[in-house]
């Protein structure tokens, strides 16, 4: 089956409880099976305040799948900040607008009691030692937080059991937050569960900045200094297309030429594992598959950024 | 539709890998459902070495349910102690033997590395202060461990996506293993698995024993010794049902009579989050709900045990 282009465009449906959801997918579900087959069905979880990473998130979930469903939440979980979490941009009525125009058919934007019930959850899901590097180092239980509720949306967006039509079922998210996407990937195949994850490369500016909720508070002057995350990582990509050892220090180094720009790490790693991998001296010049990971500061804006190697 | 008792007394299938047991729990709610409806499909996680209790547990989940899988998994995570785990008894012919005349349909006995291809889980459940107490408290990670293996089996055995066929799914354990019973819970509700958790009532002796596999390593003299553990909680459950103050002082003065047996712990709580009760003082009457949960070793064997109050 492939989607119906004529079904863009139509407002889709808002259920704010689990129980509103399942009945959603179901509902979808067998109408797009009528001519029988195997109904496909994404989810693609975010946070809102969508901008055109989240439509291309979206638009390749939708050319994928015959049922789309977006969900909308704001996961306290995840915030090591309280006032980080309060001040976080709900847009919901524009959100829906752009996931009208993205052809989402489903959108759950549940209110917090109806994630967290009981509160914060007891059984927790724990990151590890994959979790407390990069990013993790700054956000004490951030990723911890995240997957407690991307484990919990992957349940609640499945095909029901009690679905009369047989289904695949896949998840989407962005190689933007890329320590996230290794976690995810990672608790899928440590808990089993029956999902595929699937990822979306990047969305970049014309001059290369990739797209974020937080480039809106950069200045003018701000947003061209960040450029050289860009600039950096190319440096080293062509390197590593020529298999030439990488030298990451050059790198590094152009950031000490940017006063604006104050760099936190900018590591090759595995793209599985997270571990550091050396390329660095003469003697090793790049083979195989790595992804450099950025962050840097501008300002009070915290940038992230990676770029896979050798694929 | 009912179990058809025909089946019964037939080879279960046995498989051992995950591929394999999707395939055959699609199969055989397929052949279930032929006659329309819904079809339930029935998940008991066992460690093998199957006795009366255990038998008790499939029984309860075969009279409810079309399809009923057992799994037989020696999960190392849960064994804080490698000698511990090495000597546990596998016993799968004698378990497939007791499982066919239980009328099991499929029987899935994975090796350690179907179940973790990569090793230990990076992503780890964590089961937080209701895994730290009783049960944790002597046996550090054990309850982490528990959980990693019960939220994989949770998804394998789980109704494929794939399948054409209406299911509803239930997973049962023992009321024996009462702390594991209530994480398994919390988890379940933590993490929206679309799965209904089932209890089973423990299993006793004439006499008033609780079932165990550790049972065998008591001497008759120990084995009556241990009796003591039934008076204690009886002694306390009348109480309770005539709603007086409850007294505990009372029970663990019968262990003190008892020099073969050394009392762990004999506490009264909340049978949901495993909060301890008072309901002791004179001027408080025994209301509402309540778990009597009592450890106490006889010998080199640690015995658990566990009394429901006010239901």
């Amino acid at each position: 089956m492939s989607n119906d282009a004529g079904k863009r465009n139509q407002e889709p449906l808002v259920v704010r409880t689990a129980l509103e959801l399942s009945a959603a997918i179901a509902d979808r579900l067998v109408r797009v099976a009528a001519a029988g087959g195997t109904a496909t069905l994404g989810l693609v979880p975010t946070m809102g305040a969508l901008h055109s990473g989240h439509e291309s998130l979206v638009a390749t979930a939708r050319a994928q799948n015959d049922v789309l469903v977006v969900s909308i939440f704001v996961n306290e979980l995840q915030f090591n900040d309280a006032a980080d979490f309060e001040r976080y941009p709900r847009t919901l009525d524009a959100d829906v607008r752009i996931l009208a125009r993205a052809g989402a058919d489903i959108v759950f934007a549940p209110e917090p009691g109806e994630v967290y019930p009981d509160g914060r959850p007891l059984v927790k899901l724990d990151s590890g030692a994959l979790g407390a590097k990069f990013e993790g180092a700054s956000r004490p239980g951030h990723f911890d937080g995240m997957l407690a509720v991307v484990a919990k949306l992957l349940h609640l967006a499945m095909p029901p059991a009690s679905c009369p039509v047989p289904a695949r079922y896949s998840a989407y998210f962005g190689q933007k937050d890329a320590q996230q996407l290794v976690l995810i990937n990672r608790m899928a195949k440590d808990l089993n569960y029956p999902v595929e994850i699937c990822s979306v490369p990047i969305i970049r500016t014309a001059e290369g900045l990739a797209l974020s909720s937080r480039n809106q508070f950069l200045t003018p002057e701000q947003a061209e200094a960040a450029l050289v995350i860009f600039r950096a990582m190319n440096m080293i990509k062509v390197r590593a297309d020529r298999h030439e050892p990488l030298f990451l220090e050059d790198a590094v180094a152009l950031f000490e030429e940017e006063p604006l720009v104050e760099l936190d790490y900018f590591e090759l790693v595995d793209p599985n594992t997270l571990q550091e991998l050396a390329f660095n001296c003469r003697e090793t010049p790049f083979t195989g598959e790595g992804l450099l990971l950025v962050a840097a500061k501008v300002g009070q804006v915290r940038l992230i950024d990676n770029t896979p190697l050798g694929y």
